[in-house]
């Protein structure tokens, strides 16, 4: 026991590991990724030039996206038996825990698994990039009883992406929007399920097993889910006043009211929030229907007025995932997907500088007693 | 950013949390357990004991051992797609991999899964604690091909499972050192894999998640593994002078020697491991081969001498593992299986008076640039 322990719950604001990958800048009220801000690397690059930014460290060319672009489609083979696992999960498997599961059990088809080297890792991660939003797209159709689907390789990653999740080719402003929502999930510095992949990489366990631990923790209820929350409740109503009311019915009762708040951004509206906004609002005028948007705006409002809350990314992603044609139950798999390029950096800076994570606790049980 | 982080690499003697469970006490070279001094336990209770203490929070009385041990019995059915899904695993997995995937799979056959109350975290628990033996003992058989073994409801919870693992009914003396490692590896307050499991916990994710996190912890080569390592360098050579040789060739080369060292016993021997040698000295006797204890005796004097390290409890259970017939790779997952207890007491106590982790990191990377 050291003479004086360092404490505090839940491990608030001690400092757990040093990174070079990212950064909530709480006094400036920004998102550093790579020494770029995260608002700023919107209007300049996509998903997939984040990908090359994080494992190679610089943001790519021209020639460096198209040959990424190309890499993600030429490693996207999935193992057959894959697919059998998957459609022998009973049916009630959350589409989490079918994520989780997928993910452990191809540990088993990496040859050079137990290879913890930059190089392995990164070509690791690349091929999981590949796969995943197969993966994850037909781990929902074999739950719930639908054809599966291929890729499609003449689209962008994100575009196949999308397409994958709805089985219909997305139009451009879709695809853009949807890549956007990727990269604003991309990497956030070290939330819960960030910070467990890490924990379990010093061990110098794998990145698979580090990655169904992220995947355990980011499917919490006080973690991910967010996304999933806001659209169901609004689904509950159908009109600003009526979404109004529910949202004050809910503040009566001191419920917990997901999409608002966040740690960066307290004192303004997350700039991540407000993208995702605009793209509800392009969405909106395309399709000529404003509902959730109206909606949003009144919930927005309302919840600034009461409670001086903004809203976060997950408020506005919901209904433009909904109004994309996404399943609901799979906003939060998306949510992993999105993350799993920021995972895959911090459990490659672990197990490159590794250093294994035993805190201590407090002992405030039964004093020793003979039996 | 608070103004002077708090900060330890690997948070070592960082206090993450408050626990009842138990307490690595340093000063007085203890495992506290509930109470109780662990080596003090040895000597009154066997493994079902601990579980009825952990859960319970009081050692039971004959009545209750009995009921429980009936409980653990009554409580073993499997789904038969989890066999199917096992049989579907590429020969090359882990079989803690296996392990992982079981566990993520169970989930979704859990109709209460997202009820973390006490109650229900409790039944889980003991539900989990009565399917493991056969998961683990069968998951392997299916990964090499051999047939399947089903449980013997006529022996004892630790008798059963030594069975399972060798498919022979053990001897009374057996069963007892079996029973004996269990109880020695049942709790050890905040390894990695413990760690690991209450982050993920804390999102309020559930059992199943935040054990998978801790199989996946586990497994990593700076956690669970010792045993098995232990094992492989005494299967190296023959005699007591090989061995002390080839380790005497070890510390020439710097390497590390598993099995040596522990956290509590810095100035002495760990009294668990002394418990193993003792059932290592009695099976020798038994089978009037004293082979690896000759060697292991050989091994720890040349430590003393050479280091000033003493065996730690894993040094022990190796060859006593490899003498009741266990195979080697299972290991590991044995210790997960016996570790399940003190994992699921923790979770249970993570659910009960939640925090979330989060901590920050120390941004070590570009500073801010404009693209």
């Amino acid at each position: 026991m050291p003479a004086e322990p360092l404490s505090k719950a839940g491990l608030q604001d001690v400092i757990a590991l040093d990174t070079a990958i990212s950064y909530l800048d709480t006094d400036r009220e920004q998102i550093l990724i790579k020494g770029f801000d995260l608002i700023e690397l919107t209007q300049h690059i996509g998903y997939v030039e984040m990908i090359h930014l994080l494992f190679e460290h610089q943001l790519p060319n021209t020639e460096q996206v198209k040959s990424l672009e190309q890499r993600l489609k030429d490693q996207c083979d999935i193992p057959t038996s894959l697919w059998t696992i998957l459609q022998e999960l009973p049916q009630e498997t959350h589409p989490m825990d079918a994520q989780r599961t997928a993910l452990s059990v191809l540990a088993g088809f990496d040859q050079s698994l137990h290879d913890c080297s930059v190089q392995a890792n990164t070509h690791r991660a690349y091929r999981l990039l590949a796969t995943l939003p197969m993966i994850t797209a037909n781990s929902y159709y074999l739950l719930n009883g639908k054809p599966t689907i291929v890729t499609d390789s003449s689209l962008s990653y994100s575009a196949n992406f999308l397409y994958l999740l709805t089985g219909r080719v997305p139009s451009k402003l879709e695809e853009r929007i949807f890549d956007l929502s990727l990269l604003l999930y991309s990497e956030h510095e070290l939330p819960n399920s960030t910070f467990t992949a890490r924990v379990i990489a010093s061990t110098l366990s794998d990145m698979y097993g580090a990655l169904t631990g992220a995947v355990a923790s980011l499917k919490g209820p006080l973690h991910g889910g967010a996304n999933e929350e806001v659209m169901k409740l609004l689904l509950k109503v159908n009109t600003p006043e009526a979404f109004e009311e529910l949202l004050q019915e809910k503040l009566r009762q001191k419920e917990k009211i997901m999409g608002f708040g966040h740690r960066v951004y307290a004192k303004k509206m997350d700039p991540r929030a407000l993208i995702m906004k605009r793209a509800l609002i392009d969405l909106s005028d395309q399709r000529g229907d404003d509902q959730f948007l109206r909606m949003c705006e009144a919930g927005e409002n309302l919840m600034e007025r009461e409670k001086g809350l903004f809203p976060n990314l997950d408020y506005y992603a919901a209904p433009v995932y909904y109004m994309l044609g996404i399943p609901i139950d799979l906003f939060t798999p998306i949510f992993f997907c999105s993350r799993t390029v920021g995972l895959c950096a911090h459990i490659i800076e672990q197990h490159q500088n590794n250093r294994l994570f035993r805190p201590r606790v407090q002992y405030k049980g039964t004093p020793y007693q003979f039996i």
